[in-house]
């Protein structure tokens, strides 16, 4: 493990602890709105609390990279570096008490195909998992990589989604929808999934923000992460972009859009 | 909590302690299909293994009820009382590591409608569920009830789905999906869901072991839970019987049909 990732494994550490007891403590005040973030959407008590906790932490060990974050927006410390950050992906889950939600760290000299180090760590299960690019994923200290014909899908589905993602639905033997990208992602890492579909009918179904980590966690365990043109997936430092995005083990996962 | 709840809790903290043991040695042997059970499915090594954890637990505590279940089928040791069991509900997540599974417990005197005490026990999370009839519903010691207007749906969505199914997905803005039925009812028992549909093209979706806690813990907490004519849901002690359930919040969350 590289010493930026330890670095980050620090900040992942403090934050899901912070969230951990602010969950504890608030119960159903935890998911009031209180602020609206860069992405122009409101953010929770929980939100603000967990990115409050990472820019402490960020602080506590003298880190001084930019931040391209929800709350805050973008944070210029003239640094080569930006964090580009979720401190916590699956916010509805975290409020609601669904045991599914992450802290997202990833660091770039650019945008999500310039990312050199990734950290996701489950905050209740406590799993750790991490990327350095060209050099593999890791769960807990154990390399993962993608693996062939699971039969599982998770598939985002609900009202704002395109007619295609309904369609894959009705092919494939088991759909699921957890709702955190950043975990779902992993598991096709980490070979529990054959793909992930997030396909909106207008707009763009993901930021960078959700997935900046987790999309080099699966290139470097060997799977795909894709636009829904089916290109490598790109994306900027930027909050008005959000894009739809296709994650899948293989190519040969790509059979269930014919 | 009656003595007969503190029975079922320990026969659960015995299971899933037996579980989590067992994971973590077998590591990918778990899911490795081993015998055939009752209902003519094959089995897994974890399931098996949790299936004897019960067994072995019903002997410590000298507990004679007849049992109803996956493995070994109808166990009959002609008492008055039935323990219907799902030992490990969501098998295929605990068998590929995703952190979603119970031990679901339901002792009754007859069938689904006569069930008087059950007991769900999440098992990595390690939070109990339980309810007597006609005493409500609990998690931990708290009483819980359904709530309104979560706009939260779990559907079962895949190739056996019928296509009601598909477009209630349409509708609402967010679809689950978490692969444990015992769990995601829950979720409606608790007020984080509005409703749960497992609506199959042909045959039906659910067991009576997968379902008989999670019911009286639905029916308590003050939500519904029907078949697929909408009238409420009736099961028998019967290893051929597979039935389409509707579970929701309250009547009103039905519009989603019309």
């Amino acid at each position: 493990m590289h010493e930026i990732t330890t670095y980050l494994r620090k900040l992942a550490t403090h934050t899901s602890s912070r969230i951990i007891e602010s969950l504890e403590e608030l119960g159903a005040a935890a998911a009031e709105k209180v602020s609206k973030g860069a992405y122009g959407h409101l953010s929770s008590r929980i939100d603000v609390i967990a990115e409050d906790a990472l820019f402490e932490a960020l602080d506590t060990y003298g880190l001084s990279w930019n931040v391209f974050t929800e709350e805050r927006g973008f944070v210029d410390n003239g640094d080569e570096y930006t964090l580009i950050v979720d401190p916590l992906d699956g916010s509805y889950n975290a409020e609601h008490g669904i045991p599914f939600f992450s802290v997202s760290l990833a660091l770039s000299r650019g945008g999500l195909n310039d990312v050199e180090y990734a950290f996701v760590r489950n905050v209740l299960c406590k799993i750790d998992y991490w990327a350095e690019k060209e050099q593999g994923a890791y769960k807990n200290g154990t390399r993962i990589r993608v693996k062939d014909r699971r039969n599982l899908f998770v598939i985002y589905l609900g009202k704002k989604s395109h007619p295609r993602a309904f369609e894959i639905a009705r092919k494939v033997r088991r759909v699921r929808s957890f709702g955190s990208a950043s975990l779902e992602m992993i598991m096709v890492a980490e070979g529990i999934a054959d793909g992930c579909l997030y396909i909106f009918k207008s707009g763009g179904a993901l930021r960078i923000v959700d997935i900046a980590a987790s999309t080099l966690i699966v290139r470097e365990a060997g799977g795909l992460v894709l636009d829904d043109e089916f290109s490598n997936l790109s994306m900027n430092l930027d909050f008005k972009e959000r894009k739809n995005v296709i994650c899948v083990s293989g190519e040969h996962v790509l059979e269930v859009f014919e």
